[in-house]
């Protein structure tokens, strides 16, 4: 047996603890995105954190070779059958839906847990991270990815935070590409350096295009000119291809109107770096760009269970990822949630009255008041500070001479102010306070 | 890259995929356990899955010699370090307290998620499982193990589960054998045979202590005769040692009282497999013994803390288990719960009145009705038969000619009724079905 006198108490890395002031928070989030999802119709889907190897990698045989694959955390049971974590929740689903063909279509589904990749680690870049998604499958026509941009919106407005939505459609970008007459083997590449478009000079991006994609200069001039074009009429008239990708945009414009979508810009030149994108593609971002990065994206992905399960016909699908950890980075920045230290509410202190004190309790438990008790042979202030350091916002002090009257003492910590307050009238008081805000 | 022609679209052994019916249950039950473990003033900590190998197998030098030392899932991430996936809640826990001294005390918090072992697959029994604690650290007196049993209490009484919480102190076992002159080296394997007190015949009980671990008959009748005893009186007086543990026991039993707590049942021949308690153990099952194993358990454990981190003093801890697989199996057997397949409660239904039905589909979102919409060319029959295979509830058919006269036709499937309802009106009349319930 391992002997562990000198072990080390650290964690992985990449990975997190999330000690109770940011998972109140993080829980807060969820609850939030989770009763959305509901009010949309989406269910929940839980699959396994492990997965067969062989379906893990079966996605990058469908298209997919991102980095995912050299990212996989692998390893095996104890029939030495190799498996690996899942790095999304794309696979699971896809899997889920070839596998079990009695579910009926469309099937909505939300999966919220943990994912893995075994990557480099970054600001903002976790080896355990959590993947939050939302998927209608079953539904080729528009109006399923107008009603996910709808749920964008219900989302964001919950949260407060105001939004920008930007779409386009990936069959309009590679119509581009080959009028330009780019061949198809080097679209992967250049689609990586039109990503860039927000982020370096026009000079920044030639000279990329030039060197690390072998595009002439003046082919790469005309791509700049194209995908800067911000009017669907103008950009209908200049391509011969991607004719579909606009049909399809239009519809979905149609449909966005009809579901009354705010806040959306189109932008020809958003790629989304996930190659099993067919169609829609969108990206969410924060207006006041308190966070450059996305705090949501998706897309259309109609070919990827078809090719993932060999099934004979195509079943098509519609999701988006909203990023949770990137989400509370920016409720945090932007100072509109108040981190709470402790659960707690309520924190009752008996003075030389246990039994009288455990019956208050547990009546503010009865009536779902998050409450706790401080039974320790401590000093009132020693138990006051540990008020103070989580940050509970109420006390009750209950005294032998107070109670004889029918009384407690009752403490706002924020304000500073103590009172006495009728036994019989302290739940009434605190409901008020707690559930009226 | 590996090819993919053929790859199996199986899960791993010994997981599963909980599909929306099951999903949604599990969440009902996980949100009843939440809730009431943050009215009970417990504050939610998450940690990763992935933990340093040192870490997880610390435990072990600490006194625990289970099976889980060798059931544990190993990997290595990029830099070849060695990972496990943890397998209980408790080691992550001893680590977060050990490596954060500033967290005030008591700390109390609870904890649910995925966790693992490699271990063999049977009923019940799986590779991948979800964990549920709640633990109080930093009290060592018996009333946060009251607390717990209170909360037990309140849990199963809010999921309509009968149950019994069979009580007991590791000290008063550990003092009968003493008393026996059991050598200490031995006691670890004779507790294994008292736990199966009421699984084995009295012959079969006998027969193990003598063959399987070496006692005497005289000394083994002696055995079952003291840990049948039910009366603690009649035992303070029948012990030498373990008074200690009676004493515990009857400090326990007062603050319960103070908390109310009922269906306890005093059980000198709980053991609880975990070699770490140290002090209570409890065992809760339910009363009808529809499912014969504990529906949840736990116990004191003022040891491991200190031994895992190597600090100067001890730092108590008490806590639960509750086993979602084992009470989500109860929920279903006992036919007390619905299995619902969809979370939608209505479905929209237009007839050539699409824009109309997404502006009244948008209004039961607004008012937080799980809804959905039907815009597909399928025909009426065809989505009635969706809405029955999902057992979604309302149906609400947008007509032409209903429109006209500000009518929608509404459907409840379950009593088969069809009714014509003034548009305007929809809401309240879903809201009062709906919420009301």
């Amino acid at each position: 047996m391992r002997q562990s006198e000198n072990f080390n108490l650290r964690i992985p890395k990449g990975t997190r603890d999330l000690l109770p002031s940011e998972k109140i928070l993080k829980n807060k989030l969820v609850d939030v995105l989770k009763s959305n999802f509901e009010i949309f119709g989406f269910s929940p889907l839980e699959t396994p954190a492990l997965e067969l190897l062989d379906v893990l990698t079966a996605k990058f045989a469908a298209g997919e070779k991102s980095d995912a694959m050299k990212e996989l955390f692998t390893l095996r049971d104890r029939g030495n059958r190799e498996l690996g974590l899942r790095f999304d929740m794309t696979v699971p689903l896809a899997r889920v839906v070839a596998s079990n063909p009695q579910i009926p279509k469309p099937f909505k589904r939300y999966a919220i847990g943990p994912a893995w990749r075994n990557g480099p680690v970054k600001t903002g870049r976790y080896r355990e991270f959590w993947q939050c998604d939302v998927d209608t499958v079953g539904i080729k026509e528009m109006y399923a990815d107008a009603e996910i941009l709808s749920l964008v919106n219900k989302i964001f407005d919950k949260l407060g935070i105001k939004h920008e939505i930007r779409i386009n459609n990936r069959k309009i970008l590679t119509g581009i590409l080959k009028d330009l007459e780019i061949p198809l083997e080097k679209h992967k590449e250049v689609l990586i350096t039109i990503d860039k478009l927000h982020k370096l000079t026009k000079e920044e991006l030639l000279e990329e295009f030039y060197n690390e994609r072998g595009i002439d200069k003046k082919t790469a001039e005309k791509i700049l000119e194209m995908i800067k074009i911000k009017d669907i009429k103008i950009l209908e008239k200049k391509i011969k291809n991607g004719q579909d990708g606009l049909k399809e945009l239009k519809e979905l414009l149609k449909y966005c109107k009809m579901f009354n979508v705010k806040n959306l810009v189109f932008d020809v030149s958003l790629a989304r770096g996930l190659t099993y994108y067919t169609s829609t593609v969108f990206e969410v971002f924060a207006s006041d760009g308190l966070i450059k990065s996305s705090l949501a994206a998706g897309g259309r992905w109609d070919d990827m269970i078809q090719k993932f399960s060999k099934l004979d016909k195509k079943i098509p699908a519609v999701g988006i990822s909203f990023g949770i950890d990137v989400i509370l980075d920016y409720l945090k920045l932007s100072n509109k949630i108040e981190l709470k230290k402790s659960v707690c509410d309520v924190l009752v202190i008996p003075l030389e009255t246990v039994k009288e004190s455990i019956e208050i309790l547990t009546e503010l438990r009865e009536k779902n008041i998050k409450s706790d008790i401080e039974l320790s042979n401590k000093s009132l202030s020693k138990k006051l500070k540990y008020v103070n350091t989580l940050e509970i916002p109420f006390v009750v002090i209950v005294g032998k001479k107070d109670l004889v009257n029918g009384q407690i003492t009752f403490k706002e910590m924020k304000k500073g102010e103590e009172r006495k307050v009728r036994r019989g009238s302290l739940i009434e008081e605190l409901k008020n306070i707690l559930f009226k805000k």
